[in-house]
């Protein structure tokens, strides 16, 4: 072995993750996978399917990424098989699920709801918190032509934040179509039903401006809607060049959302007048919110909001956007919002490329690790709860390593998570640092002596770490952090003691 | 885009997995899942900890693979980055383990004791059943010299098989020791502790004609110790070349397993008699044995069993393998064993490659596959089960689609999983085709006429499958697989009907 060879050589080689990968620990993995589980509870129960394709697909597959032949990695991480063939890992979800659909059109139902959970990898430069592989969950529907497929999706990643642990009012789904868009534009002079690709730079630099929207405010937006707009650090962004006419189409849109989603939509739909396309967009949205009221989705949960974008091409119906409206403080002190987590769309073009037929499709993808990093900002003490360490069950002599074994099983038959110190017994302050390391709420110590007597000491580590930090002297001597009790009561002691008592 | 140009010029992408990838769908998911979740119990509940590494590691690390600078890429997936350094697919769940042991040694406990689970990729000629890329889950304790690490594994083993669905009785344990393999071989002429590196090649061909126990029966195995042997088609496998007396000794070894623990360690102790590493292989083996029955594993979930071998050098101590017992029928109807689903042992030099230390270390390997299989070969109702569809619930015309969702809403709000048919309502047996596909147990109608009324139909479409093979024209009519109910009863008639009432 080469890598032997090196050790012997001296030069050993590095142990470290390629740069921009990284190691998930404990809790990292366990509260992503409780979160993650619970999400897939409410897919199913919709009658969504899980779909778990390879992390390797053919370059050819993805699409994406080919016009470089030179350097069809651009992007991705690829790679040439013994055959000549371009291989890369997945990118995203959403191009594997076309692939899919087409590969096995004939034996899938129609429509094919599906889910899907799994890391993604981008060949792009990492940096801090964004790093090459990354997971990713989604649930689309493929096949269904149909709005109400769009407002199952919207009801569900609804009841799937919840189950995830975001409470009701600290999240709010907003939607809208991107026909209503397109009957703005025409309204507006940018977009003709006669030559779609006619204006589509200038819609660009509209999209964009909508999307800063939060950021800019309004009179930001009216400024990259006209001329232009410099920012503080004397940064200049060139406008759409909008007259003032359609800057104020396109304004009016932005502020038309009213008391509630008839008013909302009553404004939109006036707003569109003479647009065949943005009326289709209208309706659709009066759809949806229909079929929210009739999942039991109120307003306070979802609401058509003309101010979502969702970036640029790609969609062609109905958009929606989930954001966190709670604040969190940064490193720094200051309130920040969490803002979105969640986002998709209606995108009609999934599998066209391999079978030439157009096919329907709406879908979610929810952010994995904004989403898991808000549960823990949310509730840091729940998450806590989940990381502690198992009950820690000392050896006192080697030789009397079997009792500690039949100690940890009696523990862990009652439920109890319990582990046996195995590394060298001899030094027993290593196995109480041990312990603590392992965040052991309880160490079980059974030496000699206490074993002649029919007895086994208990140490409440949870509790010392608090009385260590916070007690009066009255307090302390009350509640003793050790206490010695029948063999015969390991198990009802330990739980006592885990349960605060 | 490029992909969007071929499909225009007629050329369009093969949708298509690589050679060797596939795709895993429904239940294919969820079974799986549960299965891997309900071993993850067992392991946490023993205080291990899960760690998700990268899918991506450098050659470097990985290191197995270095040799061939021409192509580093044999064996794994490999490609190199814009900075010239190599990264891979992992291989399996060790070589991370590896390098996480040495990159992050001062931050985990020692012992540290870790479980993994997920895909690994293998660059190989990929055959029927033999994929490029698999599903690993693995658990390790790393740092802990006492042989406890080792009983603990193979515990915590019998009781995950358990927990995944195996009955007890339905698999064992087998238990042997690299040490008293040695000490035989010293006892035989083949093993010089001072000079260990000497006849390893003879050992490997005794070694792997132990192996071959199982297949090949004592007159085999003997035969593959001397001369050599011919099998059926003609073909001659060299042998080991030993003397009559050599032999005896390693069949004599074969035969050591006694009516229980203790008489089979009583026979090893006598065979290695004058080997130091054979006297500590059954020392050893006499603590496991004892750390066992303190942990409440009896020897019908496992036992000393001297044949089992586990592959040629990487084990330096106990090695271990699960078996299942039970019999399956093969493709032709020909009663098959299952075979190993699971193996491990003590491998002491992991992280040596790195720092330079040897660091002590031992852990299983489920073959999740196979586990898989046998699970669904034992338990083929249960799958079926898991597999069920969703209620399906009917669309009459488009305008009614609310009330559809309403009563979607309603079933899944009762924890029945339910969803709206999203496909053109035109064609309504399109729609009880769809509700087929879904295996859907129950499909829910709601025309305008039984709205007027207040009622719904509900069609018990397993019920209806299950006629439609067996029943007599008098069950046939006594139990009409379609209902008409009260719409108020939806649900507690939906839950009668899934009940088979």
């Amino acid at each position: 072995m080469a890598g032997e060879e090196r050790a012997k050589a001296g030069r050993r080689p590095r142990a470290e993750t390629p740069k921009g990968f990284r190691d998930y620990f404990g809790a990292e993995v366990t509260g992503r996978k409780a979160m993650l589980d619970a999400v897939a509870a409410v897919y199913h129960g919709h009658g969504f399917e899980p779909l778990e394709t390879s992390a390797v697909e053919t370059v050819e597959a993805l699409g994406r990424f080919l016009p470089d032949v030179d350097r069809p990695n651009a992007g991705v991480f690829a790679w040439q098989d013994e055959d000549g063939d371009w291989l890369a890992l997945r990118y995203d979800l959403t191009a594997p699920l076309a692939r899919v659909a087409a590969q096995h059109r004939a034996d899938l139902p129609v429509p094919y709801r599906r889910y899907a959970m799994g890391p993604v990898w981008r060949n792009e430069k990492p940096g801090p918190g964004r790093f090459r592989q990354f997971w990713q969950c989604d649930a689309d529907t493929v096949g269904a032509a149909s709005v109400a497929a769009d407002a199952e999706i919207v009801a569900m990643t609804a009841e799937a934040l919840e189950a995830a642990g975001i409470a009701r009012g600290d999240y709010r789904l907003r939607i809208n179509n991107r026909k209503i868009l397109n009957g703005v534009m025409e309204a507006a002079g940018l977009y003709d039903p006669a030559a779609p690709d006619r204006h589509e730079a200038g819609r660009g630099v509209v999209l964009r401006a909508i999307d800063k929207l939060d950021r800019l405010g309004e009179v930001g937006v009216r400024a990259l809607l006209g001329a232009g707009r410099e920012d503080g650090s004397g940064d200049f962004t060139a406008g759409a060049g909008l007259a003032a006419g359609q800057a104020d189409i396109v304004m009016a849109f932005l502020g038309a959302r009213g008391a509630d989603a008839a008013a909302t939509l009553r404004g939109l739909a006036a707003l569109v007048r003479g647009s065949a396309t943005g009326a289709e967009g209208v309706a659709e949205l009066e759809e949806i919110a229909a079929l929210l009221e009739a999942s039991g989705i109120g307003p306070e949960r979802a609401e058509i909001d003309p101010s979502v974008v969702r970036g640029l091409g790609y969609y062609t119906g109905p958009v929606y956007e989930a954001e966190l409206t709670f604040e969190v403080a940064d490193e720094a002190g200051r309130p920040r919002r969490f803002g979105s987590v969640a986002g998709g769309g209606r995108y009609d073009d999934l599998v066209r490329r391999f079978t030439g037929q157009a096919v329907p499709a709406t879908g979610v993808s929810i952010g994995v690790d904004r989403l898991h990093a808000a549960l823990a900002a949310r509730g840091a003490a729940a998450a806590a709860a989940a990381a502690a360490g198992p009950v820690v069950v000392t050896v006192m002599e080697r030789g009397r390593i079997a009792e500690s074994f039949a100690m940890a099983t009696e523990l862990r038959a009652a439920g109890i998570r319990a582990e046996v110190y195995l590394g060298n017994p001899r030094n027993f302050g290593n196995q109480l640092r041990y312990a603590d390391r392992r965040a052991a709420p309880v160490a079980v110590i059974e030496g000699p002596d206490e074993a002649a007597r029919g007895a086994v000491t208990l140490k409440d580590l949870a509790l010392g770490a608090r009385l260590a930090t916070a007690a009066s002297l009255a307090e302390w001597k009350a509640r003793p952090a050790q206490r010695e009790v029948a063999r015969a009561d390991l198990v009802a002691a330990v739980r006592a003691m885990l349960a605060g008592g």
